[in-house]
């Protein structure tokens, strides 16, 4: 029996950039989480502390950094795909990349009724989120981008059931057919190309989760997700598979009949913990391989 | 020398209250977190533990829910002053109560070009706040109540100097005509009057606080905090005062001449901590007593 | 009618020092979190933008860390100290000036019996903080030491009532005569001198609260907390009074009747929200004045 | 090209169960966290909306609160084990289940120098976790087990270096050979048997990794964390593999030269983000399958 080291990367994370294009007087702002992951022969390292084929991780943060007014920061796709590429085209011993990036989004303030040049708030809404992987070199290198969103908080006053459902000695809920539904949700849609119009397909598919969580009345938030996805796949067929992760933010009728006050649907507790969580993953049924699109730098290697 | 009580209070935190309109299909939402805090002759429960005057906090957290159908839940400050007058005049051992509320703002999603009547989706941006104190009963009555906002995040990406600053032997800072300027604004209005308009004057006032910031070039964050608090005041003249509290969240130019990549102001470092902290009062200078009106309740009594 | 600055002031928060001592192979450490305040005549600043009696929050910033050497960073309360009579006495705008700290408690990790020489874990218990307000130069300088902590989560599982309490119509608590009280402590202590073992007297006071917290048969937590500081304000003289707030973090006992399951007193529900929240002061009945003592930096000045 | 229903799962996320053993005066106490996930035939709430094979997440709460008790919970292990073979078990529609927990630390108070009975601190330190995932019935069942921890924050204020890496045209660090080395470890082991004591291996291991972090002498946070993982195998033969996490939290030495302040290694800035960010799996070669122990619920499906 021999101790081995398995699977292994390393990187920095959460390198907070800031990228102001101020060409002209109206300027535009980026602002972005990128966290850099490497993996390839480091064996030596981890064995005996040999450092010579370890590029820092203070190096991979200023190359972040750099590509930001190298190559630019536009959509984070594209950016991500030029920085992780650069690691494995560029730094012999890296095998693979995987570049994982989160995009804070900000809203012009408008000022006299125009829009302002230099001046935003935070939007504060979702979290626009993507993960690239690159693999190998020359005529074999693949590519892997996953785009997503996160922190979409979105709620139904109406429109949604839960009944019918399964019963043992542990039921004690009672079924409801007009509930208020709420979750935040967290989608990753994985591309099977990278000749995309990344804005306007990042636009596109938050309009439509949007559009199909309010328009679908539910009778379960496993109905409404796989609607939410099939909708994505039908609208953009170069998007593989769709994932989707969505805790049921349970929001409680209150008993307001001790105080014989009448509480017709319009007055609730919204609970922290417990929640549901539901997730699916919505997919082409000859979807090809994901590799490691879906292989988190958050997660345990 | 004798040990005795001092100042103290009771309540119940954080409560989580929903409150849905839904009397025509296009339905609406209020999204609030509630604090309440009573004092006024409880010695007997903290000297030998009797309860015999203390209004349970969940008898505390029933009534807020209640009030939300009872009195109604359109404006925090209304709501507010609802059931803090509740509570002085019902509760006989109560001389004072105070209510906090913090309302999370939603905006209705938009589908096939038209607000949608049931769904929205979690606006994210600033949190409103309200916090209303009343003390005595009577004709000897008085209600305090402060209007405010948090975490506003805004940014300037010029416009914004920081020059011809004092210097000590610890002074390294470089001054510059020309930098990015963020904040999160946290500000608190007292209101000398409870014939307001509370929808329209929070609108206002918000308006008010992101215009000056955007338009006054800048000569130090003390500054623009002023010009905004005074253009509060000009336009409201039944505000007594506002209190701005801003966090200077610094963008750090970051140096990319190591790599002959020239940084025209254009990539950042988004810094966490340290951060600079402005506070600053706006007032009018006969302004009438503050009494309890800013003694939050996050602090210590 | 005229509009005017009111009270003011700025700093740098969070500065995040870490003084290691390694005189011996045994070495120490005291990791931190300090916030500077300052105020006194910035009214330039405000109204005309003009620095020139600005002292940077950056320089504040430098001074904090060259202090953790020059002065030493041994007891949070005399670093403190140094750091606030520094600015007062020799910045000259500078009229009062406030320091607050919080310390990050470290524990030497064992090693085949031994502590270990230079590698700790973090604590992770309560957090020990101070804040010294400084005002005025020369004999008429006065300072004002505030000890304390927070984040103290303490529990006991029996030992504890809530009875015999007040009725009105939306109560529907139910009374209990053995029930689990748990709540996360923030006190602070001021004191009436500098001439302070502040190591001793930190480790003392805590021992005091929770030992009356424990041993005292609770009524309430009212009654509970009133103990723990009259005991502190007993053992040590020098303390002028202490200020408690404690969430009341409740735990409810689960309901497993209809699965046929006793539950006595053995599964609880912890909940997030809403929480009873109880806060007191108990003092000297002729404390000196308290000034500035209790101004929070964090809260609107 | 068809769209189908791929990878799924639900449950209830963060059941906060506190469980009181009190059969003699001297108390014990468990506080968990629980999350439970079912997958199974569940395509037709999916598809259609059909709940006649859901069990609620509301039963899977009840559940777990009730295992508390019927099954006790004094290993998380165990408890976790009890819960996923109940739901595959009983549960029809339902073909493997995961249970997740996180367990929080409580340490007897002692009072006049003896452990109180019955009140405790929370510890504060590392959180102990597990992942228990079962799959199949009868014969074929088979099950998972990862024991782990998380938010063990570790620092070291000599005995690293980091010196002799790789060099490219975005590398500006130098090189060190003293430097403080700080992480905060994540750690999963998966088990190769259940024939285990949860408690006492539970405890080696977190000394095992501590010692190791401790003694190694580093030439970088990879060798530590593989001799770790070294360690806890050579110690425990039945552990499969393990996995680590460790962010390289950095502690930045203050440059006071500028001051004439000698800094000797004394005086250091904790820094917040970005961060390294260093995984390793150390395995046995031979190790049998992982199957679904290492799949979180925490991240996508």
């Amino acid at each position: 029996m021999t101790i081995v080291l398995g699977s292994n990367r390393y990187g920095k994370a959460e390198n907070r950039i800031v990228r102001i294009y101020r060409d002209t007087p109206r300027h535009e702002i980026h602002d972005v989480s990128v966290s850099t992951a490497l993996h390839g022969d480091f064996a030596a390292a981890h064995l005996v502390g040999d450092q010579l084929h370890v590029l820092p991780t203070d190096t991979q943060k200023q190359t972040a950094y750099s590509f930001a007014k190298e190559k630019g920061l536009l959509s984070i796709e594209s950016y991500g795909i030029d920085l992780a590429t650069h690691f494995v085209d560029h730094i012999e011993p890296v095998a693979g990349a995987r570049i994982e990036i989160e995009e804070f989004a900000w809203e012009r303030v408008v000022v006299d009724g125009a829009e302002h040049n230099h001046t935003w708030v935070r939007r504060g809404q979702e979290v626009r989120t993507a993960a690239i992987s690159v693999e190998g070199t020359g005529p074999a290198q693949q590519v892997w981008v996953v785009g997503g969103l996160k922190d979409l908080v979105i709620l139904k006053s109406t429109g949604s059931e839960f009944a019918g459902f399964m019963q043992d000695p542990y039921t004690l809920l009672q079924p409801t057919n007009d509930r208020v539904m709420a979750t935040s949700v967290t989608a990753g849609w994985r591309f099977m190309t990278t000749d995309v119009d990344w804005e306007a397909t990042y636009a596109g598919i938050k309009q439509i989760l949007i559009t199909q969580f309010a328009t679908v009345h539910s009778l379960a938030l496993q109905q409404t997700l796989y609607r939410m996805g099939e909708a994505v796949l039908e609208a953009y067929p170069f998007i593989a598979e769709i994932r989707l992760s969505a805790p049921n933010k349970h929001h409680f009728l209150y008993d307001l009949s001790p105080f014989n006050v009448a509480n017709n649907d319009e007055v609730y507790h919204a609970a922290d913990r417990p929640y549901g969580l539901i997730q699916a993953t919505i997919t082409h049924d000859d979807a090809p391989d994901a590799g490691p699109a879906w292989d988190s730098y958050t997660g345990l290697v």
